[in-house]
């Protein structure tokens, strides 16, 4: 009968909108971090649909304190069981040095060793005369990303049973690829072909 | 001719995967803070593509030192000229208090008063006790959502011409709203009718 | 051969068009008590099709003498076996009271007394008084669809093992509910985790 | 900026859900009276989209005082200022005589001069035997569409300037026509030829 | 390898082309005898596609020499089985007399005694006075239906196993009926409902 | 007003279904001479749609006297104004001759003497001996075409106004082309470039 | 876990990109050889697709030395096994004598005695008074395709196992045809029809 | 009427399959050089379609005799006014040194020496000990494209005035290069901010 129908259809939707209240993880068990940028479609590069992960994203793609909590609430009170961390080529991160910008923040009048870092938490304080360290600037976006895997994979904020791996998004692609596995630099070199003759 | 036209594309292309070397912004010129949930599909509900801004989004959609860190980035730095945040119902943030978050941690072996909060930078340091507090669990997601704008638009990091907006995506509804604008609430009352009749 | 094949085509038309004539009961053997309401898509809210279901839509979504009839006809006599209330918030049977809309003829010149109120049947009678209560406005749209459904179950006219079930049509979500249980309530309240922990 | 682009879109929803209490009326300012039979696509036949009507559907399409009661108030009160009156041929109202589905009720052990047609308004009385008069069968399809144009252009609760115009819907052709010209019987005629030879 | 699936399509289209030459008859093995008419679209009447049937067509889509010579072409030389016939509701036959005609063309200053019905065959011959009765009018497209399918049944230049049957296409529905079966004669009759009761 | 459009639609199918009544030629005021074989798409060959043209076919596309009827009726009565003729490659008419047809028609028995050739008609008489003849099979498709033409072009009973042409349908490449200009024999052939070097 | 997917994409991706280097060959281990003319839509008329075939294309689609180095790469190194050759009716190759452009060029200035036939390679000499022949002029499409397919047969450079099929497309068709095997000849002639009678 | 529409597309199809006769240049008056390789999609690449271009294809994408002739044809008697080359990234020609493949021929018991390289064309002859040069492998894509537009532009048999062009695609990303322009060289690397800060 109809009725059945329609009551099927308002659980789900119940279900949908209470996920947290009723203790429903998200589709895949899925904490994905990665950089706010505008040239990351993310949902795009894993393949995912709503529903299906909970997406941190702040400059960078980088664990910061606010990641840790992050993760630490998906994992250990939301069902979440895997970490994908996604950096990517090109990144703003890499244009420049923190010096640089603390330098540039000043020129604009801004005090950079007592201004606050974060307005609603008093108890988070920032050493003095690590502003430019703080902004957390790189230079190498590989590097970065495999740093980051072992920062989640030591963490003991995190559960040890969550697996936690990472990857490069190439702006110049708009593709994937494993870190320091540059597919632009395995092609067009001559080699020997003895080997398949 | 022909190579006209090639030559554009390729520099279409490269001006995309070189915006941020050549300090070109996104296409907004648009910062968004919101939440990790999988329920969030952030660029559907605000009606925006690839390409159109920088997405922030953490446990909450809350102002962090790490959203603080990435506003003064993308604002300061990468042209930036707008914020939108959006908290939504239903928020993980709201299914506990910290407290009882604290300690279902101190349950499963976590010194909750010694843990590192940020792994990747020890001059950030969380005051003793802060624990429970910097977990920013939530009680009232329209009261959050004003605050973060209030946060943001007193940061001295962002400069003050950016314009700064929020509001509530109910995942009941899938849609946005004001804060403290609920139309479930405007509904279903019996009113004098003389005014129009 | 082709003619076989046209003249079954032929019978499946002849089948529709005289399915009364003929005791074909409609697809689904379902009968539907809803609002005339612009914002009320019958189909769409309960999923049917052309040929599922006799609609019956009045101000209001009401039990009347009107549905009263309709309904024992389709069951008593076009083999329906099934009978859906749907009623929706912000109706405009809520806009006003009774009493107010029955000033406001008076002052356009109409003498609610005496007015017919069904001018194709004399032998139906309001008694004196009762206009403003013969407009039927009402004040909860939940309390009015389960009254509606005990109305019709109730009803002599109407056989016992007709199934009745009511819900409410949410314009501000375009949605369905069950009567009393509001989604938009249930949302956003911090409760106590521990029992998920 | 995007956040007038937002506040737009939530004002615009805002209006549709509160239509009733803000004085909106339905897109195209129409009320349609139909039959509630599942082969009348009301919509389709008419040409009309969610949102344009309201739309009064009972058993036979025919003016009833529930009619009268929910045209009074769109026309009075929602801002409606033209009527459509849709009856369709094959209709259930003629398939037997009032006094046979009398007869067919009391045999199971219907009551009719005592059951109450209206359970929700005992001010609404039916005379005694008129029980077959009100169950409202009918013979001929086109001259009841016409007598029911007649009887709402004639009713005092229903403003003058309202437009009333009533159609035929053929279950058989799936299509409208005007009442009493029957396209069916305008073909397949000899005439004399000379007028155009 | 890929040269077999060339070979298979070039000798696909090679049969396609060379059906006549080869022995293979048409899809369905069929033969439709309609009007000329261009409200009657034979292809989506019947539900046939591209290759499935010979289609004669001439004003009335009647039983003529051409048709009979036609249709024997095709059921004894081109393996046809079936044929169907389909006359036409409005066809422009019947909307005169065939001595109006033949008056009007008179007027026009054409010797309908003399003139030559068939430039390319002298052998074939119409006797004088005649020349009404040739142009074929006629007055019931129901009985013209029947007639048809009469005529070819009989005929000797068919063979006996070919199954013939006829429809008649009402172009103020554009569907199909079978002759002398209307379905708008069928509706809208009130009747006793006791047998169903 | 909505009545306005719906009267204004349903004038419009009226118009439709009483086009001969009312003396409405077709669309293209266009009568079609063509083939009755499976692999001439008439309408796809022409670009013509529903409504469009009056289309004759018989075996062959040729000009018999049920052509030349049906070709007076529609240009002197019905308002047409122009004939397109389309023969095809790969004709069935040409894959035999006259006699060896009769000869395999009185081994199955048949009187092709005798036989009556039209069963309706009896004023309409073949000359003894002429079956053969009446068949109408020919070997040239080309010569047919431009035959045809001349046939439909030279008869009293087509006004003289009339346009008439003829193409032909190659089914070897389901195309349309000019008779006698075989777009396969003007490719290939080695010419001398000098004019155009 | 959705890092499983990830790397397996990656991977394909990979693969595509190192073909050559690991020695996979193309998707049907196919060599075309084929006309550079703009109406050969050489994949189109193979129905193939991206990955399918190494296509080698120049003017006619004749073997020269090019074409034989290029499909002895493909056939002893890259792993082809089928060699399928396409020319086409109405080549630019056609449309003069090599005496005939030679003759143009030399009116044009150039030295076709002396001119370098292949900048890139000294070694590569052509006789004197061979330019004419060198150009390739020819004058028969279905014997030049005959004749490709034996000179690729023959040829020590290319394995004995591989398969050579050719093909001629047809631009005023645009279908394939096999070599000789014209479609536009074989239809059209009256045939004698006892056979089948 | 409809008979000039019919023969203006029947004179549009001629003009198509007979350009060559009658001098019309293809579309865009276009001749590509390109590699052989299934991996590059060339109408994709360039954003040209059917009817576009000439499309000169061999292994490697290189200038060969039978590149120049092909140009010249197409440049000097075709209409052609712009040459671009395309090479390729992880071509096939840089998986080897001509040498080995010409050990690995002997190996195979080809006697590389005498072998003729040109079946159809004994005046093309290739110098003693030139067959590993013959192969034309390469180890650098970008200056082998870069050579190919110089050898192009250098040419006799070229009119000077035709625009050369050269590219090189990405079998990695899919997508085209300027040479020596290598977008995946360009991001990725920290450079000081100051001039846009």
């Amino acid at each position: 009968m109809l009725h059945q129908q329609l009551d099927l259809e308002i659980a789900e939707r119940e279900a949908w909108a209470l996920r947290r209240q009723r203790g429903i993880p998200n589709n895949r068990r899925l904490w994905v971090l990665t950089c706010m940028d505008e040239r990351v479609p993310i949902e795009r590069a894993l393949g995912i649909r709503e529903g299906d992960a909970h997406v941190f994203r702040n400059a960078g793609g980088l664990v910061t304190d606010d990641a840790i909590r992050s993760a630490m609430l998906t994992t250990r009170f939301f069902g979440t069981k895997e970490i994908i961390v996604v950096n990517h080529t090109e990144c703003g991160m890499m244009t420049a040095t923190g010096e640089a910008l603390t330098a540039a923040l000043r020129e604009q009048g801004i005090d950079t060793d007592r201004v606050r870092v974060d307005p609603a938490l008093d108890e988070l304080a920032l050493a003095e005369g690590a502003f430019s360290k703080w902004i957390r600037m790189f230079g190498d976006v590989d590097d970065t990303c495999m740093n980051q895997v072992a920062l989640l994979r030591d963490c003991a904020l995190i559960p040890d049973d969550v697996a936690v791996h990472g990857y490069v998004w190439e702006v110049e692609r708009m593709a994937l690829r494993r870190p320091n596995v540059r597919l632009s630099e395995m092609v067009n070199t001559a080699k020997a072909m003895g080997a398949r003759g």
